[in-house]
């Protein structure tokens, strides 16, 4: 029987990300068949530079695949089976600002952790509701499989706004770091690892690493990763600086509880001072990645679509993303995969908010995810998470309520902001630089001298 | 490279399950090789007669697994990979009071549910423990797959008296009937079919059934049940009329809940009335059992035994017990199969005591089991099995602290029982029949009209 | 400066516990001054008899207090201090039906245990939110003290529906009780005791009773009620035979666990066959209290009325009703009373449902009772209590959701009735008894053998 | 009757804070009638200085009484009723050193807030327990009131470490700063307030003030302290410099939740570099106290002993400390006082670790302190206390285990301490400093670049 073949809208089109993704995608069209792919984005000029290239792709590798770019929600979220999103509200440009604000008053300035997450995801909130609103119009029996960041605030807020939604949150850091995980265990793929894990998105641990027999792989990570962190003794392939050295940082970041392998992430909250010392206030990461891969993906995009041919192209597959696939077919076929993803605790971590969202081992099928339970954690991760899940909800209530007082008050609580002072005065700032993305706050009852 | 072979040893060696179950081991060794097999039993009388038939057994279809019976604890205990444990203390003779008292006062009287199962269990505590301790003193890395009954009682006991010990407990009811909702699904087998169930044991529920593509089953299943219970439009196997009644019963203790399927044992606690009016009290199922099977077994051990040969044998592979090879074979090769265990809660059901020992799927591997959370339950099943839980723990707590009051007010809890009157009368028989069973009980410092 | 006198409004004025109650509130002015008493029925004519007596007691009493009896709700309503609520839904007459059809099937016939609570839960809900709804449109700021049974069930109602209402539940019954204890210590008033207690509404207990100095009294009561039950040596009231029997059934119902002393209601729960053997089904309490009180106080009022005095009068000040006063003073005052009321459980009870209407002792002031914490309860009350509040919640979930199956699971769920037939047989008489009471229920889509 | 008078011992006799309690108990004796007076201390030379001054006064105010100061356990704790307990192990010299390291890594170096009350809990967990089982071993009927710092940290540890001991835990500072309430809103006392209040302690807010008639007092008073801290307009009683800052800071620790108002500890918490910035790393507040208090009162003592005579003593009755009298008489005379208390949760917060030592209003009797519930906090607060809490746990598990790792645990979760590095500095300067008190921790396992 020819399997079925779905329908995939890629929300968020005009991102650098997109290339790479379809890529993998027609790479992966034996496991998972595609019949019409549309990409969705609410900026025309910047999805159709990106979509010229995408249109090429698919007319070499298949031509039998509908594609579609469009800035209609109807065009775009009718007739679908998956959306995929990841979306960036206020492009690279506020991540800047996310960035460097922060780092003007010693702060750790960074995508997702910190204040520049806590911004981020009041701008991520509006947007990701927006497409989950679409796709439930026009496609109700749709998934939304989304790896926009910052995954865990989006998260928490599907969760209080849209209860209902089919809407699955995963990451691809986790993924990232059981690749390195299975090169410096000499193992072909991570596939061939069972792992236990819990945390907060980009805050958690692994307790349990196993190979297929059973064995307990975790006593030579820790050897390992306590020296070297997660760099293999061997490279399989080159990474930017700035990433190795979060990849050697992890080698103190576990140092602080011996018993598990940490998410590289949690740097930013450990050890914040080391991130800020070698962070540029005014180059920072946004700015590598403008000038880096934003810059080479739409040359190579423009390229591409002026020679209708791929034959010069250098994008390569993002076959590390092909964890989305992974996900995808867990739904469309019921595989019953093992995958981390962000859920809604109820319980599956026993000594933790259960309404909070958490990255659990889960068994995906046609009905979604079924966590697997963590059972009791210790009180150190325990401390750590609950004070950053109060982060988290403080963000997406004070979003819905529309309130500076909460929101300064989960920059107070975040680990990376040193004292209430601090946090007011990167509040005020953030305010200011995102007046066209974030809900108009109340004016806070309050002043401190 | 050749697979690793396993040492087990079948604690209630003397059971007239034993064949069966050797036999079926003898079936599976290509999936699970076994190096050595022994049995143990405080009864060498009646052990004998089995072993005789098993050694018979293992000559002519393996002849290269040592086979031993004893009732030497040292020798049954050492260099054993696994114990499989189904042992019955006082055997028939005290299952026929367990279930004779009870009917005098018009009572439920059955094995594991009512006062027959809180009866059972207080036999039962001591058997198991003592097993547990030789494991541990004799083979500390072995398991124990426990499926001895009341295994909801057994299950309390060890995770509160023995909290670390490597104990699995598991029933083969809902294998049975996941049996028979494959012949009315006309699947070819129930592991085609992916499910979702909760409860305590023989106390639960199954809330979702899908095939290998992920369709739901459960509308199907529940429009056949609501007419004919879990009885196939065709038997694949004749049963006993009183296994025909229960299975054609669950039409009636579905309709109590048309959102999910039953286990039938929950037709003691639901249709007590009915359960009684077919009882017989002077003749109950455990008399069914000693004419029935007891002496069909024996006859048949005796005959293979004097003729050294199985070929005239009747009796047959018990496979409906290869459950436990699945078991054996998720911790012995890492397999992450999914089966229903008892387990501590601990989160798995959200709104439900931590502590309780709940019937849950679990990913099993070589770590042992891996509960999958349930999430929230509805108030009707809440209310059920918190009152019934309560009668597990209070029958515990009642064993360890030797106390007449609290069995009694685990009488007084059971749903079978009318009153607290009738449930003193049917205790202080039940402590007159098990004198050489039972710790003896503190004296009750109260009385009632 | 002369205290702020309060505006009261008795819903439910045609009961027959008015004249007592109204007699009540005139004997404790001084504590608590009147300016304005309206009494409020949707019984025009039953109200009128009630009031005209109560006119008279006013104008010879405190004939400055302004007097009305209305069955408009806006002029009854507005202008209000306090809603005295005690209404009765359906009147004896239904009270009559809801005993005598359980009775009919060998199961207690009750007023508020068991199917007849059940039944009488279902007309309440709606008349006590339709009259906490007139209470917040017409006088915002009042506080409604609503001591209309069955309490528990009405009380998990306005929690659901009305979660932010100002209504306090309070029942008498534990104050009974506790003047009783008073009476076999030897004390002058209850009030010389401090109580710790918990349960749910007539389903609790007992654990400590000091005397001011902080003695235990518990080993004094417990000796007595173990003998005697709750009836003193020397009776300082003859009570009816009925009431007698119930007091006295104590001493049996505190044999069931001799750490605490019992809500006499548990009687209903634990020795139902004992209530249904003394219970007449054609004659049951209703129809005593229908030929007794009610022929009583309407004869009497009519008398008042006719003579315009209550010279000849034989109606009592309804003094065991001061706790009404008392709860009413808490509030006014803000006097900070140690009083039981049933409040949302919210962490009080440790392992129990924060969602369940427990009745703990609290502190009473301006802003309402703050509960004080009862830490963990035994197994006994938790398995007995997570089963009743069960049957609680499944009836207002059945009331919101005009559902079938869910009232016909809180009856198989009630230890009083047996088994699942006779929930159904009794639900069905029920539902025709009361059409024109409950909200029209959806039919069970299922049917039983 | 006359009133039963009781026996004291001071357990700390050495300390600066014992002549001030002693006057304010020979103040209260109408009240809280004592016939023996013991001081206990291990440091025979200090106590005796104090015990001179403490002599005269007993003879001068209170001859009857019998008077003792001795470091013989045995002599201290037999025939006592109450042990009031402020020890303080390793005196002003080891709190000099906890506030001085970390100042030197720029981190608040304070005497119970960040690693200074740490290091403090390290040294006091032990001398507490010690005391407690000198107690129980000579007068096992006695309670123990303590108010020996760091109360959190001392809590939670005969939480875990003697749970079922009759120890109340209390601090001052709720009791201090209700006074200056009092004085802001023009009370004669702060008794005149009724209040809600929770948290850890040090680290609490209040959400509700009253006066006797229920009247909301929080609107005023915020008011005030928006603008002026906890500074009233016109100072009963000047205080030292530092503790006016500290009440000044309220200000802006109360602009962090409006709806509040904080316990003033919380600015080490939420403005811990404002606390650096005002702190000499040389001379620190131990430093003030050593040259300030603790000079004085030893000199005054001197001075009495020498004249033998209090005429010239300048020593002041210490009122402020009369909670302590308020606590014993209500576990005396079973008074019902309304007093905060540090217990464990166990469901008082709905929404907290049920096993957190937290500081909430008590009704406290002669049987121990009756919680009232909070019911659920904010997310703010919830966020914040979690990690605190997990300070204090790690802390104790750390003494109870004693391992290096879970001491830097609770350091690296501290809000006051930047980063992991710093936490490591921090902690490897603090054992060195405290070998003499600590218990030797084991060798962690983990460096850090």
């Amino acid at each position: 029987m020819k399997k079925k073949s779905f329908s995939i809208v890629i929300a968020g089109g005009g991102s650098t990300f997109t290339p790479g993704i379809v890529l993998m995608l027609l790479d992966h069209l034996e496991e998972f068949p595609i019949r019409k792919l549309k990409l969705y984005d609410n900026d025309k000029e910047r999805q159709d530079r990106i979509a010229g290239a995408c249109d090429v792709f698919i007319r070499e590798k298949a031509p039998d695949i509908e594609f579609a770019a469009t800035t209609d929600p109807e065009e775009a979220f009718t007739d679908v089976d998956f959306v995929m999103a990841h979306i960036r509200v206020g492009k690279y440009a506020m991540r800047a600002l996310d960035e460097q604000i922060p780092l003007k008053y010693g702060v750790v300035g960074q995508e997702t952790c910190g204040p520049g997450g806590i911004a981020y995801g009041m701008r991520s909130i509006g947007g990701v509701l927006e497409i989950l609103d679409y796709m439930e119009k026009y496609s109700p029996d749709a998934w939304m499989l989304n790896y926009s960041n910052p995954a865990a605030i989006v998260a928490e807020a599907t969760r209080r706004l849209r209860p209902n939604s089919k809407i699955l949150n995963i990451c691809d850091m986790p993924v990232g770091i059981e690749d390195r995980m299975a090169q410096i265990l000499g193992l072909s793929s991570r596939k061939e690892m069972k792992v236990r894990y819990y945390g907060l998105n980009h805050f958690g641990w692994w307790t349990s690493i196993q190979d297929q027999e059973g064995n307990d792989l975790m006593p030579k990570l820790k050897e390992h990763v306590s020296q070297y962190g997660y760099i293999p003794k061997t490279e399989a392939e080159a990474v930017e600086a700035s990433w190795n050295d979060t990849f050697a940082k992890a080698r103190d970041v576990q140092a602080a509880d011996p018993d598990t392998l940490p998410n590289t992430y949690l740097q930013y909250y450990l050890f914040p001072d080391d991130m800020v010392k070698k962070s540029n206030p005014n180059h920072t990461r946004a700015n590598e990645v403008m000038e880096g891969r934003e810059a080479f993906i739409f040359s190579q995009c423009d390229m591409i679509t002026r020679e209708q041919s791929s034959e010069n192209s250098e994008i390569k597959i993002d076959d590390h993303a092909s964890y989305i696939v992974d996900l995808a077919r867990a739904i469309a076929y019921n595989t019953g995969e093992r995958m981390l993803l962000i859920v809604e605790n109820n319980g599956a971590i026993a000594n933790f908010d259960p309404t909070a969202m958490v990255e659990v081992p889960c068994i995906v099928g046609s009905n979604g995810p079924e966590p697997i339970t963590v059972g009791t954690i210790p009180q150190f991760q325990k401390g750590l998470m609950e004070q950053q899940v109060s982060v988290e909800k403080l963000t997406v209530e004070a979003w819905a309520e529309k309130s500076f007082q909460k929101l300064w008050q989960a920059l107070i609580l975040s680990k990376t902001v040193p004292n209430a002072r601090v946090a007011r005065l990167i509040l005020e700032d953030l305010v200011e630089a995102n007046k066209d993305f974030w809900p108009e706050l109340d004016q806070s009852p309050t002043r401190i001298s």
